[in-house]
């Protein structure tokens, strides 16, 4: 059997994995609320063969940032399991433990080949009109909730490819393991597999992404990179109130505080090293007009073109919160709230990913690299297998989109669907063997 | 009959005030959604036989600001109805116009007196133990709705003083007007009525306000002055938003120029004839961490001894405003919110009300002269009637307090209600005949 | 001898007291640098027979604030030697010690009588036209520096008084002391002559200034108060210099530390016990356009109405200074520059003293009261002088002015100096038989 | 005739460019005060039958930004002729118009070569010890002046091959221009220099620099690039004083002012085309510790990876600088003090350098390509000569260094000299020629 059978055996499945985006899109899920997804995707990997880990024994609950609330979890386990999730599933993975990783052993000795599949939603309230998810009846059916980044397409993926593995597993050597992530979005659900230990044993792993910047149909990027390193925080400052015209010089004052640390960030210095970029994307505080304010909320980002530069910024921002409560006598709590490093391509292991896509003949054109100028915490897996001898690709599976990421009206060309799951069996096949 | 009949005469009623407060105390609205309390008020005015005015013939919606959104409205239009309110009474207040005015001829040519309650309540949910209201049963039944500043039993007594008035109207020459003036909290709504010219025709004006600084019962402050002068702004930013990490430079950044704005506010020059107050109060901006904010909004208030430096501050603040926004590139809308002017007693007329109330024998004390240092939209008619040749006095109702005002368990001793209308009769008669 | 014997007497030296005061205004010296106005001080008190201390026994050199540098002094005493101060005298005050307490004993037991004269000139150039220094030949001979507050009038008069009461030493008891205060001008003498002890024995004291807002030749304010407390300080950050094109990121900004500082400054809330005033009134940092800026220096003040109030804004200025430099990674130093207590004045002294001034026929009108507004250190040895038990007064010895104080054109009335010196003298004789 | 000829001849004349070299060290000068360079550099290339331009010619005073004061320019002149400057030429060179271009024509028609070399010194007080030029008797006899860039060797250099032409002109075809321009430092003159139409001719365009990045003698870079381009201003803010005690409300501030745009010119975002910097490099304001600053003055630069980056920079920065102004209601004057865009090498020409280098047989090594990261106002002859079809290079030559540039300790190799002056000569003949 040739290389290229992966692809006609691929555009067999392409209906079901059809089917299967529709489905995920349907119920989309906020980040570490991903119940009924998750519930999904276990239930199929068991049913194609995969040994299935989840909850606990893929996610450090410690390496977790920005939990969702109590309440919000409570409402979306519930909801969850209204919309047919297993619940002991669900129960498994309480406390935002969304993640899955089935693994799948060849039929002999070999290497570890994982792949890796964002499973979460944005916060948008997806187009009503003029938008095929809403002509064809598989609209999001949650309110602020919708596929918008594609992540529904990469779940269509993983399971079209665990199909296509389970059901020619005599052509794999070694082991595969296919890593479903919740919370992409936020760059937040990478970290806490890592910390489990998830790619640790991984001598080859491809993480990827519909669309971005690879906007043409039936093409692929061998190797993204170019990755900005993130730090999302968000820092709540605590005074104390007064009243404002019979006592201002009692109050302790949050919001100025905030305020000053707003201007000290942006005015951060730029690095000679490297790109860098500072937000701050949302300021809350205060409550009454006459009253000194005694909380004060802002949540913002920092970015770096590489991880070192990142973590500079870090400091700085870390150093300028502190300082700006001081200015006021204020305190003041400083939370991670997400993070991902930078990632650079391996051109040589890139170069070898590209022929053999080539050789697989799927593509009209095979791309060697696209810079991505963007974050992603897939990079914290690619580091991890790095760090432990291994290689590592980010590809962008080509399609045309009918509106950029997180757009009301963000819809994508399906086809990629099999042929992703193609690609990547392809892959499978070659470094399990490697 | 003697001026102490009046407190004869006011000692029956006691029981039937107590009821009226208790009665509004139920049933709390905000600012510019009094209807039905207006509708009560006008019932009640209208069964003691008073003309009564209300509406906008009382109230000239131009002067009107920071008016409730039109749902906000109908929600509480449609919920004072429910609660027992006369449609056509609510539906000619439509829009906030919730304003009344009694007037009741005396039996001779003479003077005409006007005294002013204010009905309003505060947005705060009430405290449901070791409060008075909640054990008998007269807590507030609307969320985040409570008379923690003692309206309530302003009504009471401006409702118990209409009954002693026009149950001894021969004791009466000239007129007397009660006006009943919605939105005092924020400083909303004598600017209305004052513009629709409740005022004009004033000789003799009172105002008052029951604890404050006056907290021993049975006291009198008969002039209460140096009432800061102040006006309340929102202060709207809007920009233009792009990606944080991939287009930072096309944003305008509404959050900083909200940000800049704050501090510049803050840092306006002190003032050498008299005390100035600023409080940025309210901070909201952006939503996306990732995405450079297109909306900022803060509200804030500045004050000052004299209404003079209150308009020399309102000119600082409006110019930073503007300027603030030009530094980002944006655009802001500027909005008053409530204004109210400051205000010192007159001392001989002063001086004539404490010996009037002297001389009733109502009180353990009367005290001639209390400083206020905070806001009243009050002033707004003191200056009008002044300016037209007339009278005025601020009158503190000295009653003892469970919790200071605007606090969750705020009470007061409700002996203060009886008492005070008392001494209103006494002064409507001693002045219409004047 | 009736007290009004007195005015006659000084009329008789008004000629001297004209010269004096000339021959100062010819050479004015700056705060800490009056050497060669403190030996002609020393020199003519001693003519007069007074025991005269100077140098450390009047002033401790450690409560001396913002000292010249080491060359500036030099370059003072090197001056004043020129213009014929006396060496042994001049290397004495070496260090800015430059105050003179002159004492005389009366004839008999008695109280401790004081009066205080300040001697430094201000950093101005003085005007060469229109203006009669310079049509008489009395203009300042030195660059940068004019007497253009006063000063020389009040040496002038209280050169007048030592010989006054030298030539009418019979008529007083106890003792008069004499203190020529230098470096009035940035509030910094009075507390080093406080701290050596010189006015602890002191029963009855008196400061005061020719004009200001007592602006009507022969008239007496016998009481001013309503002094603002202040404190003057600098603000000197020292960062870290880079290239800001080549490394930006390894510079420690400066500059930025105490942007933040002035506007965090100016932002410091209102006070609700009294005025307060704040000002950056220096700002210099950085030297290079392209290199991060590694110094910054600040000098400001902070202003109340009662020193409470003072010392809680010197509580928040110097937090601010820390606070702002950490927001840059920067060190800070704060030296305090000078500090001025606030006074109100003993009203029954106050009209004690007015009486007496009235019963000695020298004006046409004596004030009470007068308030000032301003800031002033005299007030430390009112504050000392009261802390021991003692009385004491801030003059305002009435004078046209030909400008404000402070003002290149700046000259007054020199009637005002025999006059003012027999008040003092009359003042000498009631308290000292106290 | 080889071109390494070139070489032999050059090696004949490393004597005479170095007492050249040491010449120019000794009488180092600051931008547009280089009177007594420029005079030499005409009298040099007269004698070498250069046709000679100067002044007006060669330099568009309307492009001229930044003039030093007339009383600094006439100190300049006086002291140029004091040391030996020809009279006439220093006249006519009056107003900062001190550029020099030398015209050679070659002996038949060909392409117009031109070299430039810029000649002004930096305000840095040279090192006195263990420094080549105090050792040997060179050292700046210039208080704050010091050729601390090597601008004394590219003058060395230009006049070496100036006389290296002259006496090989036969091997000319075409014409050699010889640029020698002022005030490279704050990046000044070639904008006047380029008004003047000097480059409009030009088909070879060459720049260069001994050292910066390229510190190993006997080396050169054919190509440098990736300029950053650059803007430097100021901002003179005017407000109005008032007393801060007294009338603080009558205060224009305009040090507040400047702290406002300090900060926000900092936090202009970043740009997601290519590098930015931003410097506020100076900042002085107020002198009175009790005024209300009325002045402030802050200069800054801002430089973007691209041109258009940096003219979107300069857009932001104005844009704030008077938005500033309007937040403290004070004025501002904007002026540019300097300007310098970007650059990249032409990859095809820069080749054909390297190789007609190589082939010289002058170098150990010749590099290809050097990035600047820094800012140069060369790039506007290189840009301008660009947009008329022409082609050119910015060159690196090789040398040690004893310090980096602009160090009181800088000193270089000076076998570049020479060798330098040689690799010219080559690119002379060979261009001339194309």
């Amino acid at each position: 059997m040739k290389t290229s059978d992966w692809m006609k055996k691929a555009e067999s499945l392409q209906e079901d994995a059809v089917a299967l985006r529709r489905e995920f899109h349907r119920y989309p899920e906020w980040a570490l609320g991903e119940y009924r997804t998750a519930s999904r995707i276990v239930e199929i990997l068991r049913k194609y063969g995969f040994q299935v880990e989840y909850g606990p024994a893929v996610m450090d609950p410690s390496a977790l940032v920005s939990l969702p609330s109590r309440e919000q979890t409570e409402g979306w386990m519930k909801r969850a399991l209204e919309e047919g999730a297993d619940p002991e599933t669900v129960k498994a993975m309480q406390g935002g433990l969304t993640g899955i990783v089935g693994i799948l052993q060849g039929s002999g000795p070999g290497k570890t080949v994982a792949f890796r599949f964002d499973i979460d939603c944005n916060a948008i309230d997806e187009a009503t009109a003029d938008h095929r998810p809403a002509e064809e009846g598989f609209a999001s059916c949650h309110a602020r909730s919708m596929h918008a980044c594609g992540h529904d397409g990469h779940v269509a993926i993983g399971l079209t490819l665990a199909r296509l593995l389970a059901e020619n597993k005599d052509r794999l050597c070694g082991r595969v393991k296919l890593i479903f992530q919740p919370a992409e979005e936020g760059v937040r659900g990478a970290a806490a597999m890592v910390a489990a230990g998830v790619a640790d044993d991984v001598d080859f792993f491809f993480g990827g992404h519909i669309g971005i910047n690879q906007t043409e149909s039936h093409t692929l990027a061998a190797s993204a990179g170019d990755f900005l390193a993130v730090r999302k925080y968000e820092g709540i400052f605590h005074g104390k109130s007064s009243h404002a015209g019979l006592a201002p010089q009692e109050g302790r004052n949050a919001l100025l505080a905030a305020a000053h640390a707003t201007l000290a960030l942006h005015a951060i210095p730029r690095h000679a090293d490297g790109a860098t970029r500072i937000n701050v994307g949302v300021f809350t505080a205060g409550g009454s007009i006459n009253a000194v304010p005694d909380r004060a909320r802002i949540a913002f980002e920092v970015r770096g073109q590489t991880s070192e530069i990142k973590d500079h910024l870090c400091g700085e921002a870390e150093r300028i919160l502190r300082a700006s409560a001081d200015l006021q006598g204020v305190s003041v709590e400083i939370h991670t709230l997400g993070e991902g490093e930078s990632f650079d391509a391996d051109p040589e292991f890139a170069e070898d990913v590209a022929r053999t896509a080539e050789s697989a003949g799927i593509y009209r054109r095979v791309d060697r690299y696209r810079p991505m100028r963007a974050s992603e915490d897939c990079t914290l897996f690619l580091r991890r297998v790095a760090e432990r001898g291994g290689k590592g690709s980010y590809l962008l599976f080509g399609t045309e989109l009918k509106a950029v990421h997180h757009n009301p009206k963000f819809d994508f060309d399906e086809s990629v669907l099999a042929e992703s799951a193609a690609l990547l069996a392809v892959l499978a096949e070659r470094y399990t063997k490697e």
